[in-house]
């Protein structure tokens, strides 16, 4: 069996929700020939950083979510905005959630899609290391952020213990521990950067 | 600063859409006073597994995924139904999707929010050893699934060249790699039960 592409008959924009769009697409099952609607969410792409100090701790924000009616404990992070690049957005995310600034080029740590079967908006995951307290915070009227310095050595304790619970957190720190291979719980405190990924 | 949760003032369910319902909820800021609106995604908790064979091979399905209108690479998974458990909702899309059935327990891998901001669900992932192929897949009409089977060894590689993209699959494989403390492309081909977790 080899796996085809549907066919999107109609599309139709259903209503604006903020942060996203809903859309009906009709579409055809390459398969059985028959057409169904799909649901989906319609959003510009996200972008998470993980800032790093010189003393490899990971900058962190405890925020109120409304999805979960909780706090979480998460990395900077937003919905790129205008004419953005992913490191534009990664960067404003930082200062305004934060007041940190990072003295070095951003490190691509790949994009991921949150969920491909409602979503078409991917999420990209940066490095930033030599992360500084600069200024202070500017957050909108709906943010409540406080910020917290964690060593990167206990992420994946945090993780482990469901402290650190949202997936796209998650990935930033998976994608970060691929590109140094590094052993869990086992981190080089200079995290040298690989060729492949792009220096500072 | 503290971090409060907000003080929901009305909920309104908007929408149904099939997996999904909107959901309106006007909330009041605990720092401001102020009362904004929330969009909301209500749906059941989903459910991921990694099948592994006796040769350590990961059981996966490439599938049609409409929200990025591509085909993906994914473990199984899906939406727990009526009263199933998490275990058996993993166990029932494992066959369905694939055909496969497991000799052993499932050992949990934990849970994540897939996005707190905007959904209410959780996301639980497991781990299944000595997968078998035991059957026919079962899929229904919206499904066109192929399974394929990778070496875990290999999987931290699909990751990192962007094969493997869905946010929830890269969670369970770096909970697996969390709860196992594997050197990324260093897997023990044994795979032995840490006591913290469960065993088969």
């Amino acid at each position: 069996m080899s796996i085809k592409p549907w066919k999107v008959l109609s599309r139709k924009r259903d209503k604006s929700y903020r942060i996203f769009n809903l859309r009906t697409d009709r579409a055809c099952s390459p398969r059985t020939g028959r057409a169904y609607d799909f649901f989906i969410l319609e959003s510009s792409p996200w972008v998470n950083i993980i800032p790093l100090t010189d003393k490899n701790e990971v900058v962190m924000v405890r925020q109120y979510r409304h999805g979960i009616q909780d706090i979480t404990l998460e990395i900077p992070g937003g919905i790129i905005e205008g004419e953005e690049t992913p490191e534009d957005t990664a960067i404003r995310e930082l200062c305004e959630e934060t007041g940190y600034r990072t003295t070095s080029e951003l490190i691509s740590l790949g994009m991921v899609y949150p969920n491909p079967a409602i979503q078409q908006n991917i999420c990209y995951s940066f490095l930033a290391k030599g992360a500084y307290l600069a200024g202070k915070q500017h957050l909108d009227e709906m943010e409540d952020i406080e910020t917290i310095l964690l060593p990167l050595s206990d992420i994946p304790r945090f993780i482990r213990e469901g402290d650190i619970s949202h997936s796209l957190v998650l990935v930033a720190f998976y994608r970060l521990f691929i590109e140094y291979e590094m052993k869990m719980g086992h981190v080089d405190p200079h995290l040298p950067n690989r060729g492949t990924i792009g220096g500072d």
